[in-house]
């Protein structure tokens, strides 16, 4: 590995994370921004004139000539550029020339997409008139989306024309630049895909996340998605590789989505360059996309993208005002939160809107995630209503309520609710572990669909285990087993006949290729226990309960070898 | 969070990494060092006249005063620093100078740990003479170690003698310094425990790791710590955070302790700073190193120490020559590897024993983090003798050879030999899922000592789960479950009488409180099969492979059901 330089157009956050990576491989970057202290800048220190920023606008082509002039490769944070001056530049430009100006526009963008068989919502152009926009609005009914076509991020360029009156307001707000219009797309949710593409056009995708924006501005990442439909990460990596693979030029590109109710999937938009979609990758993946990027624009092997945590999510801390204090309370919050790694990013100014820093959770679970989530959003300045924080960060129900966790990890289900007394002691050893499960009746006999939608959604809605619990012809344990990838513990209830051997046969003595792990007839507490030694597997801390269990469980007996000495085996029994 | 101001001595690779964790938390550090481009300097743009790096030696009493006028709290990222000038100084300095005075000495360093009943090898005052020598010999006995009671760092300063006519060379070799005698330690293995200190004195642990030199450089360190014995890790933990705590000030401390072959622990030296058996936290760990240093310093709340990876290692890249292309090897091999971190300290110049980067591996098991290794170690330039490498990173046996992993996830036991041809069906399960595991004979009546040492070290060894086979009275999977919080899969092997019902109900029908995952007699493979699943809750491509494998098993009655249709059941039959 020579020693190269990379020239960044941009010396924002985006241009800090991409210095930081590049310091750690020994890459040498020289930025291009106004000021002499950006986010960027303040961390690579400028060396000799060869290595000295360049203080100027990054859509000034004097300076963007002078940047090119010494560097190696030029590579940029943010899309608003002079594209066309790097089109004459003679350095490699990643992303090439070619894709910024067709992100730039994002009428062409959605043209582009479009032309390459890729799902986007309905569009069209339309012209800064009234009319213009009822003819829109007669094609693709209202509300619609009126966006201008360059220069919009975070929500400003959007407007949301819910009736015609508003009309003339929507292209006022818009202040007269080139407009289109898209058809309003009912999404259910938000999901991304940050893909990396190397300079001969291989791409290797991240993980599918879920993207939660508040006043258009991105406020919430969940990593990995969860989701129903077994299917659904794979064909979101399989569109946003698509559609990264239509443009030109080298290096991550976030994929913003959206998810419809009926599981299509529609691009909205693509950013070409690290995207805020994919800082948790910092803390989250085998090799950040900052790194990734670097890799790509410099031809080095690409990074593994895989997750090296089982839960991550990414909060952005957003100012409201210009003080600097209104930053504290989350940044305090952070300190207290395991797993939780604070970013600032050194700006100078705070200010309503302005993206100051973001904080990277990691935990062992959704569930674990969820809860260190909490107290962040409680103390964002930007604020959180109590109904978002509950649909982020719910309250769980109290131990030995009796309702299921939102994020379980183990599923409890039974066959019938007569099976209750034997399945409630699993539950109740979840509950002594602190394990997030659910419980819930699914009939193999009764409700086969139900059977098959539980068993196959098991695995990508963040199940690791399920118990099942079933009496005579006991086919619920085995039946899912067929169905999920999942370890399926099956308890084998005691019925009125045959004394439960009838049950324990059934769960048990599965055919070769599907196997049960069968605990004892109507112990429910067994297979509770060893659903927390199972999970014990991938939490350290789950094994350390278990030992003090077994070390109660010793010293119980222990206790009664005392007592049995000190009063008698006659008084003992009678006690007893 | 206020915007504190800290001041490093030394602006090398370790001031370079509480840099980087410092721009993070928007800290502003100003460094002493010599030079102006050092690692540390690099990443750290001055701004201003207040926040300008001091030129200078970390032991020159007016740089160090300049440097405590600019900054609230001073900190070191070496200890060899002019400590009496530090006590002078009007801001807080962390570790406290009378600290870095005892570490400083090597002597008063053992002396104050002893004082403190912490366990240390035999050591005693030497002058620089011969005679000298021969009178520790004589208490000590030989081999023994002289080494110097100052300025001794990666092995500068240590001579062992092993014959007392060294005598006079050792003394030489030490440069006529102030020297001391150590007893020879015939350890097993070296071990560290990076332990945080708070202002008030409280301490928290990192895991426990394994630390390999070479040459009396660090060389690979290896996290956490696998041991046969589960009580190794808390005590070493133990023995470090009393160590620490008989130290003032706040900050990271790295303590460095022998293992020996009876289970005692000495301590080796402690490092009053952030320390290179400690650069594996920055991946692998849920806070690194160097932003709890940070915290530490600065009054905040200590951050999770925990590990977020299962498992993790950190070699350091060293120079051999000045030549840096001698470097490329291994940042190419580390660009190749997935998990692998490299970490470059921009160093200016490369020569032999220096260290100029180092590299972190995360890797979902131990087995898989050695493979990882494996490629690195055969790139560096220090080179490694093919045995060195067998020991760190061994070549495992091939798939379906017979041979256990050195490093499994899976311990495949059984009674007897005569059950292997049940047993054996899960090995290969295994072998296909590509799972790391061994197989051996374990008889619960005939070698109940050795049940008893397998089961207790099995979850401190690294494994993660346990397949035990047994027939007739079938004792070994419930007695193995009894000592261990892992999860264990029972297989009932069909005796000569009762059909197997005898083995699999002494296996299923365990006590409340000890479960045992039963699988169907004779079942191997189903046994195989759900140890996959469980491993699945952590590796989520085993959970696609196991998705793979039931859709095979669904094409493969497919097919039959195919063949049924085309050639009729009776010529079918017939073929069968």
């Amino acid at each position: 590995m020579n020693k190269p330089v990379v020239g960044i157009l941009g010396g924002g956050q985006l241009g800090r994370m991409l210095a930081a990576s590049a310091s750690l491989l020994n890459i040498s970057v020289v930025i291009l921004d106004v000021g002499d202290n950006g986010p960027a800048k303040q961390i690579v220190s400028a060396s000799g004139p060869r290595l000295s920023h360049i203080h100027g606008s990054f859509s000034d082509p004097e300076k963007i000539r002078e940047l090119a002039s010494k560097v190696d490769v030029l590579t940029i944070e943010i899309e608003h550029v002079d594209a066309t001056v790097l089109e004459s530049v003679k350095v490699p430009v990643h992303p090439s020339p070619s894709t910024i100006k067709i992100i730039q526009d994002k009428f062409l963008q959605k043209q582009h997409l479009l032309s390459h068989d890729l799902p986007v919502s309905e569009f069209l152009q339309v012209d800064s008139t009234v009319q213009s926009l009822h003819d829109a609005a007669a094609k693709l009914g209202l509300p619609l989306m009126l966006k201008s076509r360059t220069l919009a991020y975070d929500g400003r360029g959007n407007f949301v024309v819910r009736d015609l009156s508003q009309s003339k307001d929507a292209i006022a707000g818009l202040g007269n630049r080139p407009l289109y219009a898209e058809k309003w797309v009912p999404f259910t949710k938000e999901i991304a895909v940050m893909v990396v593409r190397t300079t001969s056009g291989d791409v290797l995708s991240y993980p599918v996340v879920e993207t939660i924006h508040k006043e258009n501005i991105c406020h919430l990442v969940f990593a990995p998605l969860r989701s129903r439909d077994p299917t659904l990460a794979s064909r979101a990596q399989n569109v946003a590789e698509k559609a990264v693979q239509c443009l030109q030029g080298a290096g991550v590109f976030g994929v913003e989505m959206f998810l419809l109710e009926n599981g299509e999937i529609f691009v909205n938009e693509i950013a070409p360059r690290p995207h805020n979609s994919g800082h948790y990758t910092i803390e989250a993946c085998e090799t950040s996309q900052y790194e990734n990027h670097l890799r790509a624009i410099l031809d080095l092997p690409l990074g593994s993208t895989a997750l090296k945590v089982p839960s991550a999510a990414m909060l952005n801390i957003i100012g409201t005002t210009s003080d600097f204090d209104e930053l504290t309370a989350v940044q305090n919050a952070a300190l207290a939160i395991p797993g939780a790694s604070i970013h600032l990013y050194g700006k100078s100014e705070n200010r309503k809107g302005r993206k100051m820093g973001h904080i990277t959770l990691v935990a062992d679970s959704d569930a674990q995630l969820r809860e260190r989530l909490r107290p962040l959003l409680e103390a964002l300045p930007s604020g959180n209503s109590a109904a978002e924080i509950s649909k982020y960060a719910p309250i769980q129900p109290t131990l030995g309520s009796g309702f299921s966790n939102t994020n379980p990890l183990v599923g409890v289900i039974t066959g019938s609710d007569s099976d209750l007394p034997v399945m409630l002691p699993a539950a109740r050893m979840l509950d002594r572990f602190k394990v997030p499960y659910e419980l819930t009746i699914v009939s193999a006999h009764r409700t086969p669909n139900r059977l098959v939608e539980y068993a196959k959604s098991a695995s990508t809605r963040g199940l690791r285990i399920i118990i099942a619990g079933a009496g005579g012809a006991a086919h619920l344990p085995g039946m899912v087993a067929a169905m999920t990838p999942l370890p399926v513990i099956g308890v084998p209830v005691k019925g009125s006949s045959l004394d439960g051997v009838d049950s324990l046969h059934s769960i048990v003595q599965m055919p070769r290729g599907i196997p049960v792990a069968t605990v004892a007839i109507n112990n429910g507490t067994n297979a509770g226990l060893l659903a927390v030694r199972m999970l014990g597997v991938s939490m350290p801390h789950l094994l350390d309960a278990m030992d003090g269990y077994l070390k109660s469980l010793e010293a119980e007996v222990l206790q009664k070898v005392d007592n049995l000495e000190h009063i008698g085996w006659e008084k003992y029994e009678v006690k007893r």
